[in-house]
C-alpha cells in the first residue's frame, strides 16, 4: 500500500496489480480456448489452470475483489433501510445474479425483454424490468413471463401502454405486476409530477394490473465527478420523483417499491426520503468509469469497490518504440473513454480505438516487453464489454475456479 | 435522384431511403424473435415476414444493395488484374463470404485464428490470416487448420515466429503456407526493408514453411478523407512496402502474393505496382464512416457503394419536445462516430451513447412519431456493429429472405 492515506488514479493502478501478477512475462503453452475451458469446467476439470494459460483476449473475474464487492454493498446498506436490486445488464450472468441474490439483494433488474427471460430461464425468478415493452410481441412476451413467474415486475411510462398491458394480461389470464416509471431528465419515463400520478391512478384501476410502485432511475447522475457535486445534483433531480411518490403514497396507491440509483450514487439515494432499493450494477466489476468519479471518502478515486474485471491480452508486436501492439481491441474492450489501464504500468496509454488491436504507446515501462508476453487490462466501462464475450472467467488467486457462461450476452432486444 | 449531379452527404440521407419504407408507423404484430427466425428459416417458412415485423433491434441486409456492391467491385476490379480477398473479419458470416466467393473473389482474409477457425469449419477453404500467430497454442491450431485444408495462409512478422511456426509444421508434417507482413505505420507487421527481406529470406529457408508472398495493409489510409488526398498519402505510405516487394522479387523470393488495401483505397492500390489483390470489407455493408470519407468521382460522398446494413429500431419514448428515445444503443450500434443515421430524416442527430437506448434530438422531423413505431439507421461502423449481433437478416423489398447466423461473432481471439 501507498504510504498517503489518499490512493490517486495512478497509485491505484500500480496498488490494484498488487498480490496479483500483473504481467505474464513467461509463455505458458495450453492457451485454453472458451470451447475447451467449458468442457474442462462441465468435466469438473478445471484445476490448476492459470488464467496467463487462457486462449486471449480473455474476460476475467477476480473472486476474491467480486467478493469483497458484494460484502462492501451489503455492509453499507445495511442499516439504512434500503436494499439492493442489481441490474442484470452488467453482467447478463445468471451465475453472477445468483451470488447477488445469496448476498442478499431482493431481486435482480433487466433492461431488456430478451435478457429477462434469459435470466427466467435460469433459475433467477425476481426481475424487475426497467424498460416499458411496448410493442404487441413484446408485451404478450412479457404476460408469458409473468404467468410463469410471479414475481416478475415491468415498468409502464404510457396511459396507452398501461391499457395494452392490461389488455394482454387479462388474455392472459393473469394480473400483472407494474412499476410507473418516473423520468429524470428525458430519456425515458413519464414525466414527474401530475403526468406520473395519473398514470398511476389509471394502472390503480386496471383490473389486470397491479401498481407496485415506482422507478426512476437518472443515468447522468451516475458518473458526476466529486462526491460532493454528485450528492447535490442527484438529490435535486432526484426531488421531484421524491415528490410524485409521496404524493402517490398520500393518494393511498401501492407505493411499495421506489427504486433507483446506480453504483455512482449507491450511497446517496438512500438519503432520499422513500428510496426502497438501489439498482446498483457496475459495483461487482468496478470499471475505469466508475474509479475516475471519485468516492465520498477518496475524491479522486472511487475506492469503495475493487476492480474485479480484467481482459488478459497478448502482446504481438514491439518492433516500434515506445510501442506496444496487443490482441485486444474495440471489439474486446469497446471505444469508450478512459481506455483500458493496464495493471502495473503507470505510464501506458491504451488506445483500443482497431477494431481487432489494443496499441500502447509509452514513454516509460516497468519493464521490457517480448512478443507473447501477456498484460490485464482493467476494463474501460463494464456492460459493453461483458457483452462482447460467451463467458467469463472467475478466477482466485490467479487460477481459474469456475467458467460463467454469459447467457444474455448480445440480448438488447 | 437529385437534379444536382453531386449528391451530398444530407441528400444522401434522403435517397439513400427512397424507394424503400424508411419508417414504419404501423404496428406490425408479430415482432418474429431471433430464435423464431431461425426456426423459421430452418423449416423454410419465411415467405413474407417484413423487416418491420422483427424484433429490435434487429440487423439487416439489404439484398439489392450488397448485391450490387459485390458487382460494383467485380467490375472495377476487372481490367486491373488485381483481384479481391474480402476480410471476414466485417461480418464473422461464412454465408456472406460463399457469397464474394461466387462473384469471384480469390478468397477470405480472417483478422484472428478463432475466426478463421469458424469459417474454416463452415465451407470456407481459400484463408489467409493477416495476424501473427504468437502463442504456442495458437501456432499448434494454426497448423493444425492448415493440415486439414492446404489453401489456409498465416501472416509472420518476425524471424523467432518464423522458427516456431516451422518447428510446429514439423511436428504436424506438414509444410505452411506463410505471407511475410510488412508494417505501414506502427501497429502491425515487420518494418519494410531490410529487416522484411531477411524475414522473407529466413521463411525461405525453413523447410516446413513456404513464403507466398506479402501482405501490407494500412489501417490509417482507409478514412483520409477526400479522393485525392487519400490517394496520394496512400501511395506515399505504400511505396516503402512496393519497394520491399520488388526486392523480394528481384532476390527471387516468392511474390506470388501482395495483398493490402481495403475499401477505401480498392480503386487506388491497384495503381501500385505489384499489387495482386485488395482486402476490402465493408464495401458490402457501407457504414457512415466509409460515406464520409468521399469518393472518386464524388468528394462528398463515396457512393460507389451502397449502404446496405442497417439496424431496425423502435421508439419507446416521445414525452419530450425535440427529443425521442429507441431501443438501439451502443449495444447494438457501438460508440463509433459519426453517430447512426435515421433514414429519412435529415435533421436527426442519433447519440448512441446508453448502452440501452439511443437518443435522437431534433428540430424539425419530416412525420410525427409515437411509441412503438420503427426507425431505419444506417450503421456507424459495421465491424464491431456486426459483432454484437448472433444473426444478420438478409432483406429484398422489406421481406427478410434469408437469415444468416454470425457464426464468428465474439471470435476475437
Amino acid at each position: 500500500m501507498q504510504p498517503s492515506s489518499k490512493v490517486t488514479r495512478r497509485n491505484f493502478l500500480v496498488t490494484s496489480g498488487a498480490g496479483a501478477t500483473a504481467v505474464c512475462l513467461s509463455r505458458k503453452t495450453n492457451g485454453y480456448t472458451g470451447t475447451e475451458m467449458s468442457a474442462m469446467a462441465a468435466a469438473d476439470k478445471l484445476t490448476g489452470v492459470s488464467k496467463w494459460d487462457l486462449d486471449t483476449p480473455a474476460l476475467c473475474v477476480d473472486l476474491d475483489k467480486f467478493e469483497q464487492n458484494l460484502r462492501t454493498l451489503r455492509n453499507t446498506l445495511a442499516g439504512t433501510g434500503v436494499a439492493s436490486r442489481p441490474h442484470g445488464k452488467t453482467h447478463k450472468c445468471p451465475a453472477i445474479a445468483k451470488l447477488q441474490l445469496a448476498s442478499g439483494s431482493i431481486g435482480i433488474c433487466a433492461a431488456k425483454l430478451s435478457e429477462a427471460e434469459v435470466f427466467a430461464a435460469n433459475g433467477i425468478d425476481k426481475i424487475l424490468m426497467t424498460t416499458s415493452n411496448v410493442s404487441p410481441a413484446k408485451i404478450r412476451r412479457a404476460m408469458a413471463l409473468r404467468k410463469k413467474n410471479r414475481h416478475f415486475i415491468q415498468a409502464v411510462d404510457y396511459p396507452k401502454n398501461a391499457r395494452d398491458l392490461n389488455d394482454a394480461a387479462k388474455e392472459a389470464g393473469i394480473v400483472a405486476d407494474v412499476v410507473v416509471d418516473v423520468a429524470i431528465g428525458t430519456r425515458s419515463g413519464v414525466p414527474a409530477g401530475d403526468q406520473a400520478i395519473a398514470l398511476a391512478e389509471l394502472v390503480d384501476t386496471l383490473p389486470h394490473l397491479e401498481l407496485r410502485g415506482v422507478i426512476s432511475y437518472d443515468g447522468g447522475a451516475q458518473h458526476i465527478k466529486g462526491f460532493k457535486t454528485r450528492l447535490e445534483q442527484t438529490l435535486g433531480r432526484f426531488a421531484a420523483s421524491v415528490e410524485t411518490f409521496e404524493r402517490m403514497k398520500r393518494s393511498g396507491l401501492n407505493t411499495e417499491i421506489f427504486s433507483g440509483g446506480g453504483t455512482g450514487t449507491y450511497n446517496i439515494l438512500p438519503k432520499a426520503a422513500g428510496v426502497t432499493d438501489v439498482q446498483v450494477g457496475s459495483y461487482i466489476f468496478m470499471d475505469c468509469q466508475y474509479v475516475e468519479i471519485g468516492g465520498e471518502s477518496n475524491d479522486e478515486v472511487f475506492d469503495d469497490f475493487a476492480s474485479s474485471l480484467t481482459v488478459v491480452t497478448t502482446v504481438l508486436n514491439t518492433y516500434f518504440p515506445g510501442s506496444l501492439t496487443t490482441d485486444a481491441g474495440a471489439k474486446a474492450l469497446t471505444l469508450n473513454k478512459p481506455g483500458p489501464w493496464v495493471i502495473g504500468e503507470k505510464g501506458f496509454a491504451y488506445n483500443a480505438g482497431s477494431d481487432e488491436f489494443g496499441v500502447i504507446r509509452y514513454e516509460k515501462a516497468e519493464r521490457s516487453y517480448q512478443v507473447g508476453d501477456k498484460l490485464e487490462l482493467v476494463v474501460p466501462h463494464c456492460d459493453p464489454v461483458v457483452n462482447e464475450y460467451d463467458q467469463m472467467y472467475a478466477i482466485r488467486k490467479d487460477r481459474v475456479e469456475s467458467v460463467w457462461p454469459v447467457l444474455a450476452r448480445g440480448r438488447s432486444q
